[in-house]
């Protein structure tokens, strides 16, 4: 049976991430229900956005290179945050807390899939860290196992440089229960304790 | 701030069902990972299908009307299956076994929404009936009850006609466990229980 548009577009969307055949008939229908005010923009931003988007040196996704956070006169180009993916970028943008600008890798090391050094952007950043005067560099690859490797890699390859190197604090999240915490999670947190004081 | 297109992509994904912000964001990097496998195919295969997309008589979605299931000379166009949604439609298809053709109603009654036989195509169904010869009317509609009531109202209306009405059997379904079944489903089954044979 040849397939029509309708059963290609089911065919697409059911590889997206979360989206199974279920889901993507059940969104398609949706679509066509929504077609004005959805369907339609939806096809078209896709588009655009496809046609026009740029990754920058630091990794980041924009429509124009350099990307709005390398442009942002207000931001401090001295301290460098260090981070896997875009995802990751977008998660400490939403927190409006740093300040500084980014390095996304592009995933972490891993030797058993065969991804060393070279498959990363690492280069770019000690690049970057040697050519542009930064000060800090801060390690913020996933408390994970891969993501600690790539940091540690990082670390021993800028240890010698005239940078500080530091990584994001572990321990309680905001809003956890001890009750609820994993033990790995509750020993850092003792480990890494600090003295309260009246500030 | 100016929303880029990709700010645009994420808010209309977010859109879907199914998906909510954070979900939307995985989605949209998925597709600019795979921009040449999966986000321009996908972005032509909405905006074909949106530009193309029709709604059959019968209430099925296709590229051409009267859709392939009205246009079939193979299918008997003399049953007729009484259905809320074009889903609906799609789950009968997959399951093979129906060789009728189709009346999506595109809803079910409902009082508390306002929703009445106007708001249906209900009055299609009628008209379909005695123009085309149907000798059974399939109800179709869920077994819930604003399906039931649906499905009830139209009976009323075809009980003085010349034409068979029938509704799907219920009971167990293929593969169900007594034990994890509920008491409706068991009631139904009791009380619909047929003579075995050696047939």
């Amino acid at each position: 049976m040849k397939l029509t548009e309708i059963d290609t577009m089911i065919k697409l969307l059911s590889k997206l991430p979360g989206l199974g055949p279920r889901s993507a008939r059940r969104v398609a229908l949706h679509l066509i229900k929504k077609k004005e005010t959805l369907m339609i923009p939806l096809s078209k931003a896709i588009s655009q956005t496809a046609n026009n988007i740029k990754t920058c040196e630091c990794g980041n996704l924009d429509m124009e290179i350099p990307c709005m956070i390398c442009m942002d006169i207000k931001r401090n180009k001295s301290t460098i945050c260090v981070i896997e993916e875009v995802s990751d970028l977008w998660a400490l943008e939403r927190s409006g807390f740093f300040n500084g600008i980014y390095q996304v890798l592009g995933g972490t090391l891993d030797a058993l899939s065969g991804i060393g050094p070279d498959d990363l952007n690492i280069a770019t950043l000690f690049e970057r860290i040697k050519k542009d005067n930064i000060k800090e560099v801060i390690l913020a690859t996933s408390a994970t196992l891969a993501g600690q490797t790539t940091a540690h890699y990082i670390y021993n390859k800028l240890k010698n440089e005239n940078v500080n190197v530091t990584r994001l604090a572990r321990g309680l999240p905001v809003g956890g229960e001890l009750d609820y915490l994993d033990d790995g999670t509750i020993q850092q947190a003792i480990k890494e304790r600090i003295v309260v004081n009246d500030v």
